[in-house]
């Protein structure tokens, strides 16, 4: 049977190196070097398999040690104020023993205990390899909902894009959704790599059967890939179409503009003419000047009227 | 003779795991997950393999089990509302039978049964690889309207584009084939490997003679490849272009409020100051005082006018 | 000797399939397509071989099948309007006939037909795989001049785009190029493929001494690709620069009203000012009144343009 | 025990050829050329592995030569004035002693020097190699702070780049960290082939053991070639995000403009009419002219008001 | 010892074609065609590389004949107005001679002449293929002094950009420096491949011995792109730089524009209602009206900068 717990006390740990049956060791925490350096003389550990599990900052890898195979995977999760987390989770495959490491529990590896409970397929017996595929499955899986949560800010940003709506709320969201796909990319990459190493690579901890199983989730992980660089490619489209809808909106305001001054701007000049207080202005003396003069204004405005309506700037149904 | 049928009833399908002659499978409808089980039962299917058939929702692939050659593909269909939908096509290929399965019947196959039913060509006696290449060339050949009729979209948009016809419903079609186009990209992308893959990789399922015939069926997915990225190109070019339209367009707008402004508000500020109350002007007792400022001003203006002239702003024919 | 006609009745080309010496079998118009299916089985072509050459619609490729030697072509021809159009032709290399088809006579070849009269150099007596080398680089060398030309177009595109000529002809112009550099640069990817993969891949049609050509072929072809995308890159440039050049007009444009406006729009207020009607306004009983405000408003301009020539807008030689 | 020390004495250094363990010869200051020619006489230096020591200008490259396997990396320093500065560092592993060049000390290898004096871990048994590795290692590390803090830099200049700041000073930081990351980048890109090929490459001064540390330190600075991407195409988002917003500016900035113009041009031109001064204007002598028009105008301006309201510019708290 | 001559009869050269010792035979001036083909003859050269040679006008490449290793080079050199040339340098390798051609003596192998001469290090004793490294090895760092000196442009173009100094002459140097980077790309780009594969193939021209030298040079011109590709980018960035330059200027003069019209438009319209000529206008009567309304005036001014001020248009030293 296999045998999952929390170790206590890491000098019981021993007892799993070379267990009668499959082992898995899940370690939560990784505050305390001494306790990790402890395990890693337990179970053997290269010195640099051990740094990068302490170290918790690098990139997904898979590496092959004489007695091990570690396995460096990193899985997004979304934090308040719209930052993306990347947790890390180590594994290394052993002969007999899986031991998988964290700084806190993610609880995305809750069914793969309720599996394993359950005694459901082939997990419980299958060995250290497929287990650890197990959970690179389920951590892969668990990149689909943050791509697709990107995608779908995405196309609700698209409305506010194409019509400009104003304010600068717009923008800053543009720019956090491109933040965090940079992120998920970033990550994302070296994952596949790791994955596809681990698929492809022979080596003594995983067997061909499971590498069947890891293509799979090969599979998985470039179909985010793809999703994420679709969305990448559409989070700069946005930005260009919100800039296209901005310099759109400029030319309707400054049309509005420009019609009321070239409208009125030349009417005034003319009421202006007739508010002069030159002593001879014959016209001002004219029963009929004031009533030719509003005939002319209205004529000069109706006239720029036509004129803008047969550059299409106002009517037909287009505008704005 | 090779038998098409619509199974009724699962069970009569174990008749077809050795038949003798090729025997197509074809199922529509992927909504009961206990039947599918039941299928991959009886033709011995991978589970992994099994679970991409029922999942639906992966990338096109090929992948090589120990009972059959797994191929996953795409086709693109317009759905109303001019979103690309992506249905998912599973090919299983036996020694002896060809199993396919589809959510919903895709009428595109049609044209292949007709064949079947009459013979002609290979067919009926080249075996299911064949057959499942001339389904696999069959849904290519569908890829081609789609990026077809995007192309076309977007030479239809290219006069408004270049004469920023108004209204935000250029924007909102370019951004619209735009996101069309990353979806189809990315669906033709892996159904190019995938093809690629069966057409280069030896595989007991599909013989050197078909692999000729899907190296064919390379070549066209290769082409629509070259024909969406063409389209994306223009259309990130046409986005361009309407951009620059834009700028031209405020230009032209901003020319004419400017000239208005430059000509009118100096003749309109001469007119204020002779509409002032002082006691003493002297100019507007002169008799020559009214005709003189009028005089002034038609030059004023003129000169005006002139500049603008000068600087290319109207007239010579090129403006607007 | 080496035959070149241009056979008339079909059946007649059976006497070229195993020639005495080497064929050259040229055939215009694929409009009959009955015609084209009785020349496949005279000459025992692969039923997909066949195929691409009657579809004239596929991609540049090569090809070897267990008869011949495939290989399509795609050549580049301006068309009227300014767009190009790419004619198909097709080649099949066999051991003693080359069969060459094309839906229209291209000029192109004539000087190969003048060289094989005058038999000069090796062209007569070095085989079917020399002939079609020699076709394809003559093909090949029909791409320099379109390239030439978009390129030069670019070169005289500049001089508006930096100057920002209005009128959207420059932008239609632009536009106009790069949708023609995508043709030319979707068409001559696959036929540098193909060139290269004839140049490199062992084939029982194309001796070691022909492949030594079709790589200085390669190399052409290579050109071509490198001068497109120079010049593609120069497209993108040059739709920058005009863009920059509009913003920069704008600049201008707004300068200039934004002058006037702030000279004269303070001046005009206070002209307005003492042409208000009030009975106590003191100024405008003072015999200085008018002169003051007169030379007010001269210190107030002169103050403006002061401002102005100091921020750079006028004089000093740099502006426009 | 390993010897540390600065020869003063050239000659002195041939001691150290064939040591009796691993010697570590430091050489900083590359200035007197002849010094440096004498020490490759002394080592056996290959001319080239010479040239480049002494040339100092190169690309970090790893070169395997008969007696030597020679190593060039750079360290990106912060410079006063906000450039990078890239000193070379040469490596040249021989069998028995490691011959390391610098123009100036870095700080950056104390700690080695530290862990080679308190003869902590393998480093002073490991060979010359390893130490090598030490020291790459070492400076690889130093990569980090840099795009961090390149990175740090972007996240700052974000908030006045989203509300468009004015003032060029934004320009001037976002252009000055785009200059920064690319030099990083050009720089770390040929040092992660470096490492590369040091890690994968068989040499007979590199083994097996040690090539395992190297493909650590090939993780690490492909972490910051990917945190170096990550970082540009940030940069290249923000100047987007910066234009973006300024086009927004400009809109806020015409609309108060066209609005204060939309409702007082056409105002003062009804108060120019009635200032005009005509003998025969009726509604002058009308008791209620006066009050009829200021209704009138209050009625235009709030009518126009309500309009700027319908079309969203103005209040519902989205503005602005 | 080395001949080096320049020869005057062809026939005379028939001696080199097999000399006691390594000749070198440099032609200049590729003019008479007659003449090459006289030489091709003489020397044994393949119909192919003749033709490269004559033609001058091919991509850098490295191409093993029978009886030859044919190395052409391109040599970027800047040319009066700016642009730049890149004339070809042919060299062909035989057993014991080493042959170039060039259109015009490049004096840039004046250093190589001059070190034959006085016979310093192995270039009189290393054979053709040392000579023919020495001369390429000395156009590629011809490369170095034409990408600094585009880079420099940039550095200089920077204060312009970024200040959108006025005048078209920045948009024109900036788009004369891409056009010039895009053609030392161009050039650069096949030089590097043919360096790559004379240092890595396998040729009985070229002994392991200068594969190892020209590995180095491969280094440089490998440098040289990684300079012209940041210098690339650095340019894309600059224009971008200056548009959003452009747009932060247009903003500025728009709010200068828009606080006077902000200011003296509404002014102006009150002073107009008070220019009106009603006879029933009580404020006109009363002896406050004047004070009070210029009083009014000044608040509404005065209201105007306070809210200009606010919203950080005007002083807290951050504007312009």
């Amino acid at each position: 049977m296999l045998a999952v717990r929390d170790a206590e006390d890491v000098e019981e740990l021993a007892r799993f190196v070379d267990p009668p049956e499959t082992a898995w060791i899940d370690v939560h925490g990784l505050g305390d070097e001494r306790v990790l350096r402890r395990i890693g003389e337990i179970f053997g550990l290269h010195p640099l398999a051990l740094e990068d599990v302490v170290n918790a900052q690098g990139r997904a890898k898979a590496e092959l040690y004489p007695d091990h195979q570690l396995v460096i995977s990193r899985l997004p999760i979304f934090e308040g104020g719209g930052s993306i987390d990347v947790p890390q989770l180590s594994l290394l495959i052993g002969r007999r023993h899986l031991l998988s490491l964290q700084e806190r529990p993610f609880g995305c590896f809750d069914p793969v205990r309720q599996r394993l409970r359950e005694g459901v397929g082939p997990i419980r017996s299958a060995g250290p390899a497929y287990l650890a595929y197990a959970l690179i499955d389920t951590l892969v899986d668990h990149y689909y909902p943050v791509v697709e949560s990107l995608t779908q800010e995405l196309e609700d940003l698209e409305e506010d894009a194409i019509h400009a709506a104003p304010g600068t709320r717009v923008l800053e969201r543009i720019h956090q959704n491109r933040r965090r796909l940079v992120v998920l990319r970033r990550v994302a990459r070296p994952q596949r790599e790791a994955v596809l190493e681990l698929a492809t690579t022979e080596s003594p901890f995983v067997g061909p059967e499971v590498r069947t199983f890891l293509r799979d989730t090969h599979d998985h992980i470039a179909q985010v890939m793809e999703l994420a660089d679709s969305a990448h490619e559409l989070s700069v489209a946005l930005l260009e179409i919100y800039r296209s809808s901005l310099g759109q909106r400029s030319n309707e305001i400054m049309k509005l503009l420009t019609m009321i001054g070239s409208i009125f701007i030349p009417l005034t000049f003319v009421a202006g003419i007739y508010g002069m207080n030159f002593d001879r202005m014959p016209e001002l003396r004219s029963p009929w000047g004031y009533p030719a003069t509003l005939l002319g204004m209205g004529l000069l405005g109706a006239g720029m009227l036509l004129y803008f309506r047969r550059r299409g700037w106002i009517g037909r149904g287009r505008g704005r």
